[in-house]
């Protein structure tokens, strides 16, 4: 705890996809002395769009939190704002375990009265949607909307994404009554500042949020003051013989 | 659609643990004419205590719904109170799939005013407590109570177990104001009746829901009046390559 | 209780009027050997489109629960969506009472996130809003909409009432969120493939919920796993010197 | 409108008991030139005591409330604890229709943070609950308490009934938060002072609601600020032929 | 308590601007022997729009407040929609103190099922909000809108400020689904009539609720049934030595 | 923005009571780079302990709120667990104002599943139970528990205090379900670590937040993540004549 403390965050991408996160992104986010290591998964889905993708990234996103603690880690990322595993790494290790949408929902609420997600595609909304229930944020959702761009194109349709967004976004301060925005995908890492310009020419002086960086200094901020999940609530998960996952604490 | 339609509902028992469900005890409840399966998982956690077993069984899930729908299923019915792969695995399949927790939750939400839910451990207290959640019945929530003893112990310690939950269940009606007592873990299947009776001893006539039976009523209602999951709420998952699952709908 | 249990449900038409239901039209959604009575009322009004309508029906209503249940009924439907009588009959009966709102908007809750209810008109919404409310679903409601069209001229305005309902529904599914559609008056019997085939035209697979079908296999299914309501909720009425009402239980 | 306007507030006691209620007691609470009258039903319960009692008052309720504006009531109090006819009354009649457990509800929350209703029996619990519900006011409601003391016994029973409600007031302030009290039945006309003496001996300064003189003093106030129900919520019933009860606007 | 009493009430106008209010507005609602004081501040914004100025209005109103008491006022009302000082005046004095903004809600609440609140300007619409939720009635909110116009141009601006108001009103129960208007602003006294007018025309009979007179009848209904805030809730500050203000109840 | 971005955080006092807040306290938290300043107000309450006290600290706390952003501050703490000014503050200035309690109880929110806040005097809890229904967090609360020892006494019953806040803490764990702690007041700063070490020998291994170091750190993380409050939510206020009060912004 305080100032001393070497802070190592692990941010873990919850798909088998490579090349997909680069760390550089997330270096003007750093305080000096803090660490950054990065995983993927070895056995998963490439990209989360629905229950289904989310499901297959659990268990591989179980095992990187256990492995991220061993080496050392001072806290864990998931890297999708689906949160997948986010209740059960929390079992599996001692160390601070964010979702960005968790982070974002609250810094959201935080900063504004209504907030709104845009994310990527329809297939999501009920997940997002369900996870405003989970975190108790319902009073401060004004809309979730989406851009209906899958996940492994937003890279190579980047005008068309900050496009989409921004339009999204002006919509949801217009229409929905929203003054906050929280980019509702991962893979948006850089487009808040574009959208916010946007916002700002039509006289919005709104947040835009863009979860991992934010995410990133709420890990931060959370090894800093000496924090973690409650183990009331997330006690650890009993060793016993699961079949088909080497999944252990010890 | 209707009295001449067969019937044949799956049930899925989302363990690896082989005996612990037979289906001579359903069959009583079985209207003439449906037809009863059933299937344990090939990988997956012995039993369900928390998150991490919980997000262990959800592959395999998706898996064995699919192959009960190719199989002629009417419907399938995950036999775990955690309703674990609920939502991914109706993104799989067209049939209904029911989760004991949501049903038994929304049947008791019509039989009174509140329920109370006894359950295994305070490990699975959390998991219970956000399902609710999900299932939008908060206001319907008496309390959560546990006996505390681990699923896999349930048989061997059968007097005990009867013991416990009845004093619970006294003690939400007396406490809590629960007028509706809802069995917390598949396991207790055939232990309504007696803690029912011990309740009608002390002038209490409330109903005791057994999730499994009363499950396996709705599920031949909903094939019997045609209806199943919203395809809007649960769009099928789009196949992709993932990696260490085979899982496909085609 | 059990598939052994003959099983007679009692659906009780809380209206003066003659003829407005038939019994075969429910024939298709019997499970062999249950049998189905039917009763209108003496006392009470023609049709019920508002609060005063609803409230003359009730008396009515209480007396017919009595007379199903001595008549050796094993389950009431009150054949209304304004569910008239629900609260009360339950006090005067042991036998399970359903009300078509209530099971229909559980049923809903449980196929999707958001359901709408669509109506006969502006003067039943109020009502609707307030069972609702008690019923504890507002979570999930994300409308509800009218046709325009008195209960009485339903069947004689068949075609356009099917259009009507059609556009309403779809209207709910792109505007307000809805991803199931409730039929909001029991007058629709027979209304819900049409307008399932109309939306799935436009590429929404979204679940029609005719109330009476559905609620008629609930009650089965409430028989057959020996539930019913909770007498710590709905106790017995006393008997009283009820004057204009001969209303006994002995 | 406003202070030169004559006011006549009409009492209706919904039950067949003659003497339960002498105007002498409100006498108190009238401004000066305010005139008040009171009917009891011809045909329904001796006294309300659960939703039976309760559905048999409401025929009769309407059937006075149209009666009372037409004899020249400037409001209509409901003198019941249940808010038997409410709504259907507000459909009616043009000039405000007031219920006691609405309106205290309504005055409680506005007085504190958190109230507690004493009312009589258990039976009447669910009742009381379920308008909390439809007032929308739960999140200030603290908790609900009974004496379990009939409705017919209050006035021979006066001492007991006093010590109880006090007891359970005191109960409801130490256990559960409550910070304004609210007398359950309007049978304890006349009990607050007593109550709220014994709460100052215990150093606890929280207002007792006495039902209602405060509807009657709200009452009063709706007429001089020339308010009422909103026709939008509660339309004009339309005439019909209703079977067994002579009722109509014309 | 009662008819006898003498009732004062002191309009407390929460800001500097002489001339705003003036008391023949409200003779029309006062009942006969009522007595009204008025005061404005002498340190304090000169008109209420956004937090700074509320901010800034609370200490002076507070001081009014126990100086109204000590004259002998019977009841307090805080002469601003954004009831300034409400839950600290209480604090400071034992006769009852009313927000129009929270009693109008409640009133609102009881006389339909949505209300909508027409206000200024934008910069209000937040304090607006967090008022509905402090006070419990989010449920019954349809919409809050705005005409944008500063609060003190509305007399000059008469006319536009009630085509505005009209225009809302009627857009409020088209398309918000409300079907009670509160003026949201205490500068629009005397507005009600128009409006109410206007939304006749187009058929919609639904009260529009001018608060100050409202809350003045409320006040006065508070007065006479001897009702005042909970101590429980708004205990007696303790003296302190505030550096700038002074402000002492002894 | 990032890491290059020098950092100031101004931590604002709301009392005249010097000596209360020294840094140093406060400088384990730092990161490296960080500065920290400090005021208390010249014109206030002593020490804030009910809504009065609060009220007074307000417009000084806006004034020392825009001097901390003249003098070059990032952000600024507002040093209570009242939150006074939080939101009038926010109009006045562009950087970051942070609540102790706003923080906290998203934080918390974030950690488990219900919390409590453990605070001073009774007295305080309508004012903190005011600032759980504003942030949106009523559904994850537990329990609000006080220790009832004066503000201004907890320095020199340092021990005493340790001891009532562990028993509360405990006792919300144990009975009331709460798996987070609050200190419910920024004079305990330095009391979590001995709480949660008492609360570990009871074998519960809970987060207890100690407001202000966590406030700290979530301010470093909103400044190096570029977020401050959104304007549409806080737009600034408009300069006016006030009387009594120095606010300017220019």
């Amino acid at each position: 705890m305080g100032s001393e403390t070497p802070c190592s965050i692990h941010l873990l991408t919850p798909v088998v996809t490579e090349g997909l996160r680069t760390l550089d992104e997330l270096d003007i986010f750093k305080s000096p002395g803090t660490q950054l290591t990065h995983s993927i998964l070895r056995t998963g889905p490439p990209s989360i769009e629905c229950e289904v993708d989310q499901a297959l990234a659990v268990p591989g996103t179980i095992k990187q939190a256990i492995k991220a603690e061993r080496n050392g880690a001072s806290a864990v990322i998931i890297d999708c704002m689906g949160d997948p595993g986010l209740r059960p790494a929390r079992e599996a290790v001692t160390i601070p375990v964010l979702g960005p949408a968790e982070t974002s929902m609250h810094l959201a609420a935080m900063l504004g009265q209504k907030f709104c997600i845009v994310t990527v595609l329809e297939s999501v909304r009920p997940m997002m949607m369900n996870n405003v229930r989970l975190y108790g944020v319902q009073e401060k959702l004004a809309s979730i909307r989406v851009v209906d761009i899958p996940v492994l194109e937003i890279h190579q349709r980047g005008d068309e994404v900050q496009e989409a967004l921004a339009g999204e976004a002006l919509a949801a301060v217009e229409q929905d009554g929203a003054d906050v925005i929280i980019l509702g995908c991962t893979g948006f890492l850089g487009c808040a500042d574009k959208i916010r310009k946007r916002l700002l020419v039509a006289k919005y002086d709104v947040p835009v949020i863009d979860p991992i960086p934010a995410t990133f200094c709420m890990a931060e901020a959370l090894v800093r003051s000496g924090l973690s999940h409650s183990k009331k609530a997330y006690p650890y998960f009993r060793e016993k013989a699961f079949v088909g996952y080497e999944i252990s604490r010890v």
